[in-house]
């Protein structure tokens, strides 16, 4: 038996980096909120007797090694791993990372229960980690431990990465205990990983769609992922002449808000357009920004995900364009930056089979489902096995307050991730 | 002859307040840099043999009482009054409201010269005035020194704005030395201005029109304010859907930007059809503001101006009625709140007759001109005779740091304005 439910471990947390401003959940990497919650994942993590460590790139390892092992990197090679992430984008929801690192601590609670009464015996270590700045929100790089632990962005530019306050991501992670030197690939820690699960609160109403519900419109707790929408992250910096806003004549205006707006609109004409797209302008900055100051520039930030690589290439061309177009008719100039670029991603196929077969003994109608959401496990499956497992949200919102999952269903995804964990111990 | 020139003075605190993000210079209201300047001014009137006192608003008052005066409330009632603001929108440029400031110090040592020479006999006082919050930057309501001065704004309201921060005008206000309780209309105050004339540079392309320039191109250096165009500035709040910009589906969304971005198009149309209209969306904030986040809320802050303040009122009213129409339709709601409203002033006539006479001995073809921008002048209008006079601008551009005014120029203002208040001294 659990020494406490996923849900009360949740609720241990629920107070932290509540945002008033915007409903929900602020909780930037190496903020008070996220510094907090690392905290409290390691002390949960010490009490169950797991050793405790952070890696040169910032993420935490919880080890519960075999008995009798050493502990040391040859006798952890090869290992199982599971967890999430503890950040959150600015007002998102409570279960987006912590229900993956909490889920992760019960199901532990789970297997030790069952190695304690000899019906599990294990092949191998298990760890439970916790990955830093998953959301991008401060540093505008999404997955961005995976990407150092793995490669998959070069050190150097991460650490020139700059948050909304003008630190480089080199400083912050200095203030906070890491060596700039020390990030980047790192071969051991890898090797340490066999094969990486992630629970994850699902997205979107995958699970709450009809082909699934029961009659009570109900779909089932869990699902199985199968994989994750490419996507990419671009800045349009729109720039025009700033002026005064009662002086200037309207025809003597070049103003970036009239052409960043036209954009905004082609970009929703551009995705609706093209089936199984997505792309939105959740953020836009007018420099100065001031009521009465016709903007000299405008930046906005363009998020577009496809599941075929090209397609997504093509969507920003597109887009791209059309932002040329509206630029020179205003008068305004216009510059594309590509902040990021994952392709689609499909989980491990021999890894996502033995989740499924294992989820079903709990969940026998458990679907295998393909997300638009980005994820540690997505960065991390160009390097070795990933699986995933979402638990049903019945709102189909995320990154939002209104994000939410049903105590029964929690319990259910960590009795499944447990099983499914055994079944890979 | 001036023991300082305006370019010298205005080049000591050419370092105050630079923005090294937008350019230009950021110089709201008590932040360092605007009590820097403040301090600037104290100390130029000071050594000015000035008697200088901050009131219950935070206006600074630098006194040239007549000879042998006791510089009591009796003896300065009704006294001439120039002056202007050193705080400046964010990345502004480096002459709204510090030329004004500059030229008053510049006129009086032309003044104080001709007054030691027996050129000039005075028969009242002269004070050079200093008002705070003349932009509305950080609190949001324009010329909010002279609204308070004379009683425009209720102190309760002009108390309780907020600033991006969160902080109070009353906790900002304290905390720079002002009693809260004692802000507000001011009797006395009022009674010692019999009348009040501001220098600014001009914020158009008023003196550069064909109309006025010589076969080079160049206009005079001067104008005389006729009159301030009405303006007001109302937010915007479109409420929708926030979610994750991966997982929601093009058809399943209530995206508030895609709305805000019909509306900033439609505000640019309705101007646009209107003659003499101005309308602006300078500022727009989407909420939570995260790339990979369908925004919940984006306000946008619109400002529009017009000579007939019920054009003013129909081009609002019609802006509102598309917001509502746009918002319906895409799903989201729209509240729209009036932050300020002035009508269209127009200057004391006798006392823009006596500018022109006065203007009209240095440069002949000083025309009058209206503007579109406010100011403490037009706020006072409504209590007492108040008068402009503009300096040329070649840019025609403000608020930006592309605003400027030539040495030459400058120093042509001085002298006007020290011919202007001898006239009236």
């Amino acid at each position: 038996m659990p020494t406490h439910g996923v849900n009360s471990l949740l609720a241990a947390i629920s107070g932290e980096g509540r945002d008033a401003k915007r409903g929900g959940y602020s909780r930037p990497v190496y903020s008070d909120a996220e510094i907090t919650l690392r905290e409290w994942f390691i002390a949960e993590a010490s009490v169950r007797g797991l050793e405790v460590s952070t890696d040169a790139n910032g993420i935490i390892w919880a080890w519960w090694d075999l008995p009798g092992s050493p502990g040391d990197d040859a006798s952890r090679k090869g290992s199982l791993v599971t967890g999430s992430h503890l950040d959150s984008v600015p007002g998102g929801g409570a279960f987006d990372g912590p229900l993956g690192v909490a889920s992760a601590l019960a199901a532990y609670d789970v297997l030790a229960a069952r190695e304690a009464s000899g019906e599990l015996a294990r092949n191998r270590a298990l760890a439970l980690a916790v990955f830093p700045e998953e959301e991008g929100s401060r540093f505008g790089v999404a997955c961005l431990g995976s990407r150092l632990l793995s490669g998959a962005i070069d050190p150097v530019k991460a650490l020139n990465l700059r948050d909304a306050e003008g630190n480089t991501f080199a400083d912050i992670a200095a203030a906070n205990g890491l060596d700039p030197a020390r990030m980047g690939r790192d071969e051991k820690a890898l090797a340490r990983i066999g094969d990486f699960i992630e629970l994850h609160v699902e997205q979107g109403r995958g699970l709450n769609t009809e082909q699934y519900t029961d009659a009570a419109g109900r779909g089932p707790a869990v699902a199985v992922g199968s994989s994750i929408l490419g996507h990419g992250r671009w800045r349009l910096s729109f720039s025009g002449q700033g002026n005064h806003a009662g002086t200037t004549l309207m025809i003597d205006r070049a103003d970036p808000m009239v052409a960043a707006a036209q954009l905004v609109l082609k970009v929703r004409e551009i995705a609706t357009a093209q089936p199984d797209a997505r792309a939105t302008v959740g953020r836009l900055e007018p420099v100065p920004g001031g009521t009465n100051v016709i903007a000299s520039r405008v930046d906005i930030w363009l998020d577009v995900r496809h599941p075929e690589d090209a397609v997504t290439a093509l969507l920003v061309e597109k887009i791209h364009g059309q932002a040329q177009k509206i630029a020179a008719f205003e008068g305004c100039s216009v510059v594309l930056t590509e902040e990021s670029l994952s392709g689609t991603v499909h989980f491990d196929a021999a890894l996502s089979a033995s989740l499924e077969r294992s989820v079903h003994r709990l969940v026998p109608d458990a679907p295998a489902l393909p997300t638009g959401a980005g994820h540690d496990a997505g960065v991390l499956a160009a390097y070795l096995p990933t699986g995933m497992l979402y638990v049903r949200n019945p709102s189909g919102i995320s990154h939002s307050p209104e994000e939410y999952v049903e105590d029964a269903d929690a319990e259910a995804g960590v009795l499944a991730l447990a099983d499914a964990l055994e079944d890979l111990l």
